[in-house]
């Protein structure tokens, strides 16, 4: 039995390939997730993905979550990126030895002197330094959009973990014909780019909104050519990013890099206060009028965007890196306004041209 | 004074940014453009740009091509990847010591043995062994779709050539503030790159019309996964490609790859045929009801995938590589159903879980 905290719409969405592969779902709402639990409870339809959820799920609000847990063989923590304290606290009791805890959160935490930390680790931080120990951490990455694995749309997924052994006994619980899944023991790595893919899919939102303020909204040539220049910044940033937090360049790496930098530019809400701002608006009035939406994507540009002056002044990184996420940190977190690095990118422009 | 070659789209986009700089342009038109230039020549306007082109441009047809030659500074072939050996010829007698030719023509040639070869070396067959040494060689590679270069969208692109100090002087030659260029030597791995963009693109194109297939084109749930999971393993293959036939890992080679690659995935053509295939019509059948467009995509996977068994045979690369681009050569060529190879794709889906 596999216990989820958190009744978002991605735990949710993996009962589809957990129940296929005949195992039974006990998923447990947060404060704030009630009213979603209640319609499950009563119609087996989750709100959010707005489908009828497998039979082998059982949807228990928060105060039940002692009798939920009880026996899981596997713990999942389905909560936002702003969740993450608020579940080590509340997972903490019924968490077990052994019994592996999956992640499926996208996010970063900066300690104070702007090192990166990798949100599995906050997840533990209310745990006592030897049961910490004794659980196998892990990780989803990669390109999922969570409604299409619930209706089981063919998904390549990378599971990421500290311990070998139970991150392939988590493949094999979830790995069904549609829902494919790689593994990896390079858990740094992997949240790293699963972190900052939602910071460029922002980015990439801006092309759009950029096009409406110069007035072209009607031409025919859109502003794609922006985008891609965007994304393969962006790539550059992440693998970047990887190898100053610690992670490795293996290229299973693609998938939460730069396929779900893919899956997520298609759409969804980074892109679309993205484009806002690339109208002209600034970041806060951007989110106000999109009735001030959670913004994954906005929170980890002002973690990582902020810690990058303290990584530079420490010299870890060089003043000229990441001229893409410094540059969306300006527009979000001090709203800036836009006005694209371009010549500070891929290493800079002139430097490279030898002019 | 530049002097092209081909009066696509592409080459006369390149226009805007020359004309920007101050000078001038000579397009001739290829004897399939005949009516192209006599549209320019008359009009003034490109009909596949549907733009008017700058004032400095003067069109040429093919009988005039010693005149719009004579004296130029810069020669640039912009023939599509099935006009190159025809290109190499027209071009011979009109090339000059010392000026670079400059290539905006995105595919490779297959030798017999497999071994692949960029499309700069073919443009130089028709040449003399020291009139080709005295030559700089370079392309024009990244994403840009050739309106919005036309209509000065912000567009990053990559000058590729094997002469450090003439590849500098086409990146000045272009440069302009919303035309943004880096430069390498790394012809071979742009080039490489720029080809195989167009075999992923053609597979992007897959996953809507797979839905269509599976009756679901009204879910509101789409394919996303799909595609990001095919971009994903896309990059990886382009990767592994530039290393198989010689080229660098260096960054900028992000433009050409994985930049170029979503920004044709964006929609166009070879998405377009992709699509059709998705639906379950043979890769023919797709191909005439799109009234048989040229495709560069369906060429590329031609050549590139059909090498693939002469590389695999002499050991150059391992039988379990590619598993994307060979099955899209399957789909292409051998007309075979369309049947994605998932768990093949990065380095195989078990293997890593050591399951």
């Amino acid at each position: 039995m596999i216990a989820a905290l958190g009744a978002g719409v991605m735990a949710s969405a993996l009962a589809t390939p957990l129940c296929d592969n005949g195992h039974e779902v006990h998923l447990v709402g947060t404060h704030l997730d009630r009213d979603i639990i209640g319609t499950i409870q009563q119609t087996g339809r989750h709100p959010g993905l707005n489908l009828e959820l497998p039979a082998e799920v059982t949807a228990y609000q928060l105060e039940d979550i002692a009798a939920a847990f009880e026996g899981a063989d596997i713990v999942m923590s389905g909560v936002n990126s702003f969740g993450v304290e608020w579940a080590s606290e509340h997972l903490a009791p019924h968490l077990r030895p052994g019994v592996p805890v999956l992640s499926v959160t996208k996010g970063l935490a900066a300690s104070d002197n702007g090192d990166l930390r990798i949100l599995p680790d906050v997840l533990a931080q209310h745990l006592s330094p030897a049961l910490r120990a004794q659980i196998p951490w892990a990780a989803i990455v990669g390109p999922s959009i969570a409604g299409e694995v619930a209706v089981r749309r063919d998904s390549c997924l990378l599971f990421a973990g500290s311990d070998q052994p139970a991150v392939d006994m988590l493949a094999r619980t979830f790995r069904t014909d549609r829902y494919h899944v790689w593994t990896t023991t390079d858990l740094v790595g992997a949240e790293v780019c699963a972190a900052l893919k939602n910071c460029f899919a922002f980015g990439v939102g801006l092309a759009e909104g950029v096009l409406k303020a110069r007035g072209e909204s009607d031409s025919p040539y859109r502003n794609h050519n922006y985008e891609a220049a965007l994304f393969a910044e962006g790539a550059l940033e992440t693998s970047r990013m990887v190898q100053v937090v610690g992670g490795s360049t293996e290229t299973l790496l693609l998938l939460p890099s730069i396929g779900d930098m893919y899956v997520t530019s298609t759409g969804g809400r980074n892109v679309r206060v993205g484009r806002l701002v690339g109208e002209g608006m600034n970041f806060t009035a951007a989110w106000e009028a999109l009735d001030r939406i959670t913004l994954e994507g906005a929170a980890a540009i002002r973690v990582v965007g902020g810690a990058l002056p303290k990584l530079t002044e420490r010299g870890v990184i060089g003043a000229g890196e990441f001229p893409l996420l410094r540059h969306l940190h300006d527009v979000v977190s001090l709203e800036k306004r836009l006005d694209m690095p371009w010549s500070a990118f891929f290493g800079g422009e002139q430097v490279s041209s030898g002019a």
